[in-house]
């Protein structure tokens, strides 16, 4: 039996840097990571000759100051998303080219877009980021569904198609999933529709020199020898004593950072309240596969092509230039799958869901696109430690009901992770923001 | 390392009957339960000198054909629920008297309601048992909340209420947790809105002598010796062994009853596909607090009142006389806090929820029903091992997204329940076509 101030549930950035604080305020910790690894939702990939790609979180937009200070912090630098060049838009089996935020789809389309967007970001800053629930029509907006709001606000079929593609890839769940409140609980929390979508100026803007896990690499080996317990996962919290595969810590409190749906999974003893398990049912995570190409060169510069494009058409909806910090070899395209596609092709067998996927940048960048030197994906549903991606949202109902038990302790157990943020809800830096506030609830209730 | 055919993991209605065809079919059985008891969610309480009522499901309607079966063939017997006077109906502060299926209220109202239930009905009966998402308009219905279509469908505030009581009271979940998908799924499953919600020729119209678990305790008692294996939690699928607390066993197949969301926390290697694990995650509690104050007689039906009551104001908002079976005495009655209300007063101390009943029952019976002999209640979402009650529902997009893997066998597991059923799902009826159902596929894949 080990003995701590402080047990961390999940070597995240959240739980990360709940440590970093802990430690620095005095108190012993230790985190307890199921993987064999630090990072949780960020993730390293190595296409050879340290060509460093992510296959989980990877972007920093300008409003993400608690990820920017930290990047600094850490000694690390940022290189912006490649955006130079015509992007391309693709739908109904065409593909067009423009510059700047706006695909060049009809006058008509983008006013709608325009006028919904406004009234979307007007609602938004009506939620309290600390308590959704009590937004002033909050059970109106919790009761439907963000399909049902943009069938209503949209005026034209192409508005309705651009923010269902914008809900799926910011969320990875469908229209259909998530409720009007929680889309406009995220928005405001990032600060605006665009923020939440947007390259330049938006949370995919920046990228890290040497790949997002470097933070968390960087952090857990600053918190030193024997704080970081990785390949044990936490089976139960029985009073003061936390149980994990090969290890046990007895400690005055503990700081749960995984996603709530995961949280939920745990044995609590004595049993948690009904209400903080049902949050647990009713936070789902996403869906997302991320998938990457990589080419001897970024051959779609040479086209005029940034390498971002937008496809109504799918499955591939959302594609990137992602090529690595460097000298550009390798070139690399990055297509999500997110939603019901990542639901339907991840459920396919890997060399079916790659053809599609190439399938689709052919139809954008051309048949070169079709014989790429190097692939790799990663299917978040199918990793035990996470079961989907970006995050947990709430469905229709949930934040009225449940939401509550969201942050709210139970006895010595802290709530934590990028879920629990108010500002940057979902991100990484939603996530630092969550460890260091349970870091600091602790410390206060731990003298 | 005890061994077996077949491992049943659930002690309820379904995991029980799925014992019984296998030990008829000539198959070794192991059934693992968590709890020091069998029957899952249905739980007779004794409140003194053999006076039994239930603290989880209770009724079975005429056309629960399977329920009535299995009734019959462990010798028990069923009694009409008490209907017989008047019914009482609060809205607004007033209380007025009515007798038959409906109301006195305006008859604007009762039109209102007419026409949606009809709409109601016929759009049930276009969606597929065996494949909601088959359903022709299976996407549009999934993209919204019941809580939209009921605002769209009726055009009074008074049927819109009775209607969200109506989900309320059947899922135990608010109309805005709800899809409409599983509202048609769960209304055509049950044959129609009306079979839902009534009581004579309904779901509520019988009971049965000596209480619902009889059943489950009857049905154990014939499995023979040694097949059940109480207070034995199953924590782990590995493979062909099902560990639990205390027992492993191997086996050929296995057969997992309990929950959907809860069936999500048992830890499987190899690791659930990512579409059933998140198929775990969208399937949440409904949440109810079953509340009992029993009287040295059941002194409303002197004043010609059944016991019977519907309440817009709550938060008590469905009464029922459920004096047991006998010579009446003691009285009871029967009041459900559901969903919302259930989430809200389940957190409180149990002292402030009893008062706030009692007031609910005063309004509706007179100041006789405040100082009951005796009180019982469950807060079902405090019970770790069924989080919530009546059953677990689809949110909107979960359908047409997971839904198909709600009963697709993955290797040797094979799943039941009373969700997982297509007629009569999420009741007895349906939990124990589930059970008959997956100890077939077991029996046809493992000779």
């Amino acid at each position: 039996m080990d003995q701590a101030d402080v047990v961390v549930v999940g070597a995240g950035l959240a739980g990360l840097v709940a440590a970093r604080d802990l430690l620095a305020a005095g108190r012993s910790v230790r985190v307890l990571e199921a993987r064999d690894r630090v990072g949780g939702r960020l993730l390293n990939h190595d296409l050879g000759a340290g060509a460093i790609v992510e296959l989980g979180g990877q972007w920093v937009g300008p409003t993400q100051l608690q990820a920017l200070e930290l990047v600094r912090e850490l000694g690390l630098a940022t290189h912006p998303t490649h955006a130079d060049g015509q992007h391309l838009f693709e739908r109904g089996g065409r593909v067009t080219r423009y510059r700047g935020a706006i695909p060049r789809i009809s006058p008509a389309v983008l006013a709608d877009v325009a006028q919904a967007q406004a009234r979307l970001d007007r609602m938004a800053r009506r939620v309290p980021l600390d308590a959704p629930w009590r937004a002033p029509a909050a059970r109106a907006w919790d009761g439907q569904t963000a399909e049902t709001w943009i069938s209503r606000a949209c005026l034209t079929a192409g508005a309705k198609d651009l923010f269902r593609l914008g809900v799926e890839a910011v969320w990875a769940a469908d229209a259909a999933d998530v409720s009007l409140l929680h889309l406009l609980f995220y928005t405001h929390s990032a600060g605006g529709f665009d923020a939440l979508i947007g390259t330049e100026g938006g949370a995919q803007q920046d990228r890290i020199v040497g790949g997002s896990q470097e933070l968390a690499l960087r952090l857990a080996a600053r918190l030193g020898e024997g704080v970081v317990r990785c390949s044990a996962p936490v089976r139960r919290i029985a009073g003061d004593v936390v149980e994990a595969d090969g290890i046990s810590v007895r400690c005055d409190a503990v700081i749960v950072t995984i996603p709530p749906t995961l949280a939920g999974r745990i044995d609590y003893d004595p049993p948690l309240p009904g209400l903080r398990d049902q949050l647990t049912q009713r936070m789902a995570q996403g869906s997302v596969v991320k998938c990457m190409a990589a080419y001897d060169e970024p051959f779609w510069r040479e086209d005029g092509l940034s390498g971002q494009a937008t496809s109504i058409t799918g499955p591939v909806k959302v594609v990137f230039d992602n090529t690595p910090f460097g000298d550009g070899r390798p070139g690399v395209l990055l297509g999500f799958l997110e939603g019901n596609q990542a639901r339907e092709l991840g459920d396919w067998d890997a060399g079916a869901r790659r053809t599609a996927v190439l399938d689709g940048f052919a139809r954008l960048f051309g048949e070169r696109a079709r014989n790429p030197i190097g692939y790799v994906e990663k299917v978040w549903a199918d990793e035990p430690w996470t079961r989907g991606c970006y995050g947990c949202f709430m469905g229709p109902g949930a934040w009225t009901s449940v939401g509550r038990a969201l942050r709210a302790p139970v006895g010595r157990i802290h709530w934590a992770g990028a879920e629990t943020a108010t500002v940057w809800s979902g991100y990484m830096d939603g996530a630092i923001q969550s460890g260091r506030r349970a870091a600091a609830e602790v410390i206060e209730n731990c003298p």
